[in-house]
């Protein structure tokens, strides 16, 4: 089968050079992908140099979604945005799943009103695959969809997620847990406490009630964690930025100057591995969970890898059905309480 | 000048065997310290081995706070607490310093019922050093003090972390800024936004706006970052668990049998200082600003290096007049404005 990822060409840090190139390379390398840029054509064709696969295109918007727009007025003021037209095209199937660096609020505003909410979801999500020392395979929702959701939009994420962790691990059952100060029933916020009792209620969901922020990584307590965007986005910035700091930290101890050859293999061997686990861009896109349509959206500081990494990613979950298996199983857990 | 530092024998995961033995080490090592243990006295007794230092009391208090007791009604009904003794010792001028590594919120709502609050303080909050890949002391406020804060609150906490900044930095003004999940103006929660207004409103401080989780480690943008409890409890110890998984995978990958003597040795010259500056027991304390008194709080996983730690950490502060200088510190803000 073929697959057909839209591309954004205008979202990110590196609007242009970095998406076309990505994509140009990809069609090149695969013959069962096509992909569709979407931005202004004239800009997009003005970086192209060399020959242009056949199964790339150009889909023309003009309009410029900026990184502090706010989504509704993206969504509302700016409809020939690329983001616009990417969405347009996956609701008239014209192509498979999108991916954009872009702004988050605007791509969730615009799928919201376009692709448009499964149904008895009351919120979309974004959702990523956090790595493990055990490489269990931790999901973890939202991460920047809704700042201030209420308990009905937490249960909704436990429910997206643990959809989610069935597609990609297998288990019919996956352990679900709210992301908190602490463990005991009575402690954190109101948002937590009433998303637990309302996730114990209203679902029939494997919940186990709440995990801390350090169990993410040293345990595997849990399948999916859900929490609030604001604290899902600090928390997974946060790694990042410990993750930079210790590579940066090491890289200057081992400089090869100043270790020499052994000192240079010993760092390749023991940090290539494990501290690129914890690196975005080999992720490249969060899911937004919720919607009709496949859509992944990027690290505003994507490079070219992480593009690449979306769209092969997005381009696996076209192959296995991902949407129309992740909707049959939100739909059971949805009839079967 | 001796100093007298007060530590809670029952607080922890690992109450009375490791903080009294941190504290006779520490009363054997040190002839200007003296360690006053709150807690059952026939318990405290029955775990000591050996001599017992001259430099060292104990002060008996038979109440037992759990970690899941809520913090009024370990504050309300268990007046004969470790918690509650050590802080009426404070208040009484019989010590200069408490540490427990036991229930926050007890000792949070004992400190703020016996010590009181800074006048003009609204809140108190718990603040740390976060370490940075520059060596730059960046101050992260509050850690676990107040859940769902008001921005009346926040602005306290930019005040409070801005004078502990100058203790320890010499910084006249340190740059202040809120964790948000973008840098714009008008990205992030209600709390944020309103609390940034409030802060440019009402004080002086050199604040910048808003900073990004990454942020905290990869650039040196603020001496000081505010954030509300959960957030900020949750960004920290989504830092330690990283580092211990960082850890665990590092070193199974150059466990001896497999790298031999060399691997070893670059091992322990590349992560001895470089993970272990992540490493909370190294800190030992958060101190809980915005109280009359001294107050250092561990975390409740502290071993006997970490009780040591905050201990030494608490008697530099007695020595350099921490809190004194403090309250003038604070007081200056809130008349200059």
């Amino acid at each position: 089968m073929t697959s057909t990822v839209i591309v954004d060409a205008m979202g990110g840090d590196f609007p242009l050079n970095v998406p076309v190139q990505a994509a140009i390379d990809l069609c090149n390398e695969h013959n069962d992908l096509n992909i569709i840029l979407t931005g202004s054509e004239a800009e997009i064709k003005s970086v192209i140099t060399g020959r242009i696969p056949s199964n790339f295109s150009i889909v023309n918007a003009e309009d410029e979604i900026l990184m502090n727009d706010p989504p509704t007025v993206a969504f509302r003021k700016k409809q020939n945005s690329s983001v616009h037209k990417a969405v347009e095209l996956l609701v008239n199937n014209e192509g498979d799943a999108f991916f954009s660096a872009g702004n988050t609020g605007a791509i969730v505003a615009t799928a919201f009103f376009k692709s448009g909410l499964l149904p008895g979801i009351s919120r979309p999500a974004l959702a990523t695959v956090y790595p493990s020392a055990t490489f269990h395979k931790l999901i973890v929702l939202d991460l920047g969809a809704t700042i201030e959701p209420k308990p009905e939009n937490i249960k909704d994420y436990a429910i997206l997620g643990s959809a989610y962790s069935f597609l990609i691990t297998g288990k019919e059952e996956p352990v679900v847990g709210i992301l908190n100060v602490g463990t005991e029933e009575n402690k954190g916020s109101r948002l937590v406490v009433e998303s637990a009792e309302l996730i114990r209620k209203a679902t029939s969901l494997n919940f186990i009630g709440f995990v801390e922020g350090n169990q993410i990584f040293v345990d595997s307590c849990a399948d999916v964690v859900v929490t609030d965007a604001f604290t899902g986005n600090i928390a997974l910035k946060t790694v990042e930025g410990l993750n930079e700091t210790i590579h940066t930290l090491l890289k200057s101890k081992i400089a090869p100057p100043k270790w020499g050859k052994v000192g240079s293999f010993f760092f390749k061997r023991i940090f290539g591995e494990t501290l690129s686990k914890f690196q975005y861009n080999l992720y490249g896109a969060a899911l937004l969970l919720g919607v009709n349509h496949l859509i992944g959206i990027g690290h505003g500081k994507s490079e070219e890898t992480a593009y690449k990494n979306a769209i092969l990613r997005l381009k696996k979950h076209i192959e296995s059905q991902f949407i129309r298996k992740f909707k049959e199983k939100v739909d059971k857990e949805l009839q079967g309480k």
